[in-house]
């Protein structure tokens, strides 16, 4: 295709990924009780292979031609990365410095009990063929099934908290600090994994001593640096469009630098976002991307990632108890294990659900961390595929069960 | 290069693209007293070959690898129709319907003498041959040369009249309505020439009826059903998500028609843009997708047309010589006949002045129309780069003419 076809092309696309992305969000946001994010997910698989694609096979090469999609990739990779920054803006330092200690046993366990169950898994998968590719190794297949496993819907989490009045709330601070952590923990495998995946030890070392430089650079130097930003913000009023460029590029450059030493864009956007300074500066920044992040830019990832969730593999009755061993494991090793620790750290038992059900949604960050395993060649689309439905099942269990076992008993004991 | 690398190129590419374009910009705007959109206008040539290219050929290969070209290409037609869109949301069409009248002369004018100019140079211009490609008609080039030289910068003029607060006076009124009816008399000339370039007049039909459906759609039916929209956000108190992704859509749509019979995104940006209801919602719309359009997409349509830019073309005397005499034409035959005809309707010498000087700023518009040229295999690169020259310096002149000739006299006089 010509660019002036791609860029036809593209228009009608873009329409249909915001419609059907739109269409099924609210969906399930207004008839199901579900976060929007759960429908979009949905949406993207239902614009792949396993329906569009095997309903209307024609229609879907015309709307999503081949030689289109590395404009999607490139689109999608450029709003996953400010998603990212956006969560990163939104990371309260301070309340993952002081529940750090109090959520110990939930956040310890919820990294643990994944990683348990992943060093068990890995050989078994590995066994089955077809699931990894030939090149990866057992502590690599190993450091991601724990990442899979132990991320959790981190931004999705402190949404229903906040918007349920409960961040003060013994389950609000707990589920906070110990998402936050594993989330952490989680980012660190895959990228030590991503490091390690590499055409040997120079291009690790590369990775490492990248990673960790740009990472000390964005924790210790750049918060005090980038207060000049704030403070010109502060005098100007507001944030001017030079100084939307000026953020748009640090986000650019630290998306790029991380993936040139070969981590990824992601990680670039959610450090320089944990280092921006809050107040005006940050609220602004937000209020100007996040519609458009959220609304426009996330519907490409949703989608690219959709375009590769094929689920006709799961019709293989071998492949489907694969997927369903997976499934009951994750449920198990993170919200069973966060559900236990909590219990045993002295939570009510309603808390200790509430909490278990949160930690395991896995939402849109499971869909980041297997959408790079995918592209990096660490996984095959067949793992992929099964992951995609592990994160769109533990995300919709959430909701029902934190109702169920905790905000109905909240309610009634008038905790909020 | 596979689509991971292009996203690693992606980032590094726009960061450069934003600093550059932004720089250059605040440049021109602080130290030349020029409006920002030269200084992108130049910033993209000098990322071009021109400059860059000829410096630092590896780098420029580096930053901007021909397989990048698509994705560049589709976010800048994204970028432009957008822009289109946002100038039709600021299109009074009240102010064209009462000013049109006592416009007349000067937008006749503004017509009359450059399509008189297109019809002497056009076979001038074939005889020398490399500047139309081989398949273009005597006709096509005149309605290409007519619409290139009569374009105005209706965008900047608006503003420049707003923001010195001269909406009000008679060179406001007569700038404002006979630069709205010559943009809109231009356009109607590309849209024809696009639709007679295509293979056969089944194509031309298409063009020309669906361009026309569309048209008297957006004129006649949209307007009314669009009111549904503004009574919901003026119910809700703003522009939702859900609104958003409606106005997003709606836009995408319209570009992918405009594109999809042969005409041009950027006509389905800009009708749609004058249909929609005005007050909250079209400022609210303005609001979230102005400074983004402005800031980011914009710098990737300025830099795809400065890649294109040859300015060596004009080391070689004879073509040098032609550039110059299309510039002298365009100023003559655009800003020559806007001042002649100000005179002759009765108004004093400073008015016409510098009315003449803010209808020959082409800015933006005309780089929007050379590439539409140069995509559509009308124009030849080296035409294209003689028109970038045409654009830059008559975008150039007007402020400064503007100044002497009309804003001292006005300030003098006390009308501003």
């Amino acid at each position: 295709m010509t660019p002036g076809e791609l860029s036809i092309a593209f228009f009608l696309q873009v329409a249909v990924i915001l419609v059907v992305c739109r269409l099924v969000g609210t969906a399930a946001q207004r008839w199901l009780g579900q976060p929007r994010v759960v429908g979009e997910m949905i949406a993207g698989v239902l614009l792949g292979p396993t329906l569009f694609g095997a309903v209307a096979p024609d229609l879907q090469q015309f709307l999503f031609p081949e030689d289109s999609k590395p404009v999607l990739f490139v689109i999608a990779q450029f709003g996953v990365g400010m998603y990212m920054f956006l969560v990163g803006l939104g990371f309260d330092r301070d309340e993952f410095r002081k529940g750090a200690k109090g959520a110990a046993a939930v956040s310890i366990a919820g990294m643990a009990a994944p990683f348990a169950v992943a060093i068990a898994v890995a050989p078994w998968l590995m066994g089955h063929g077809g699931l990894f590719t030939p090149a990866v190794t057992r502590l690599e297949a190993t450091l991601f099934m724990g990442a899979a496993i132990a991320i959790t819907a981190f931004p999705m989490l402190a949404r229903i908290i906040h918007e349920r009045g409960l961040s003060g709330s013994p389950l609000g601070i707990l589920a906070l600090s110990a998402g936050a952590i594993d989330d952490a923990g989680a980012w660190v495998l895959i990228a030590l994994l991503l490091a390690s995946f590499g055409d040997g030890p120079q291009v690790a070392a590369l990775a490492i001593g990248g990673g960790l430089t740009f990472a000390l650079l964005m924790v210790l130097v750049a918060p005090r640096l980038l207060q000049a930003l704030a403070r010109r913000v502060k005098i100007a009023g507001g944030v001017d469009e030079t100084m939307l460029a000026v953020v748009l590029t640090l986000f650019l450059l630290s998306a790029w630098a991380m993936d040139a030493v070969g981590i990824h864009a992601v990680f670039g956007g959610f450090l320089l976002g944990t280092a921006m300074p809050r107040g005006l500066l940050a609220s602004e920044i937000r209020a100007k991307l996040e519609p458009i992040t959220v609304v426009f830019l996330l519907p490409f990832f949703f989608t690219y990632s959709g375009l590769h969730t094929q689920l006709s593999v799961l019709a293989d009755p071998a492949l489907l108890a694969v997927a369903g061993i997976l499934l009951v494991l994750s449920i198990v090793a993170k919200g069973g294990a966060c559900y236990a620790a909590a219990r045993f750290s002295g939570q009510d038992n309603a808390t200790a659900m509430g909490i278990g059900a949160l930690m395991n949604a896995r939402g849109l960050m499971e869909l980041i961390v297997i959408n790079i395993g995918l592209q990096r060649g660490v996984i095959t689309p067949a793992l992929f595929s099964m992951l995609v439905v592990m994160a769109i099942v533990t995300t919709l269990m959430a909701s029902p069960l934190f109702e169920v076992f905790y905000a109905r008993r909240a309610r009634q004991k008038g905790w909020i």
